[in-house]
């Protein structure tokens, strides 16, 4: 059997339509960053339909912001970008994984990741 | 200067109160899951303060299911748990990483990860 034909190298090669992605009722749809190199996951933001068509046309990733109602480039002011490696979709088409080359860091806090602090929850 | 002492311990160090997370408007929070072994994001869910509460005390993924408007122990029909290694938080509170030892395939595809499919956009 070639290889080529696998289900395997089938799934490999699956893709999402973007036309197919549901957009939640304010127009947003969650988005995962995952540094591509070393897999850390970097940051969770909202995407509109504009940022992500800002996303695939310029390479680098656009978010939307709730709190100040505006789109907003990462990186714009602090020259830390992120460099769009891959967007994939997941199963039902609600969420985006954004698989990106950071440059310098991803969190407002200057730490690489936003999620630099374990939860702290004794007991629960 | 005694390592201990350096930012970089300190920051590694850091913890986020469960007290201080931020639930939406709905009591819902974000949760990404990760495995915690290869890194892959295997799927992004919702968990509201008592699904949390059982992920903490039982040590496998609970979470709310905005379609069923039920708890879900995620793998109580399939076998597919996941038992958490680490619970991160963002720097803002409001999203958590759960970074977990996944039984068998995350997704309800029988996929290792929901994530399975890149985005097909065409020139954006």
């Amino acid at each position: 059997m070639n290889e080529d034909t696998t289900p395997q190298a089938a799934a490999a090669e699956a893709t999402f339509p973007v036309g197919d992605l549901r957009f939640d009722d304010r127009g947003l749809i969650t988005a995962v960053v995952q540094d591509a190199e070393d897999g850390r996951v970097l940051m969770v933001a909202w995407m509109n339909r504009e940022s992500l068509r800002r996303t695939i046309a310029g390479g680098t990733t656009w978010f939307w912001s709730r709190s100040r109602k505006e789109l907003w480039h990462k990186g714009a002011t602090s020259g830390h970008v992120q460099r769009v490696r891959e967007i994939r979709a997941d199963c039902d088409g609600d969420t985006l994984l954004v698989r990106v080359e950071q440059v310098g860091a991803a969190c407002h806090t200057g730490e690489r990741s936003c999620f630099h602090r374990t939860l702290d929850a004794p007991g629960a």
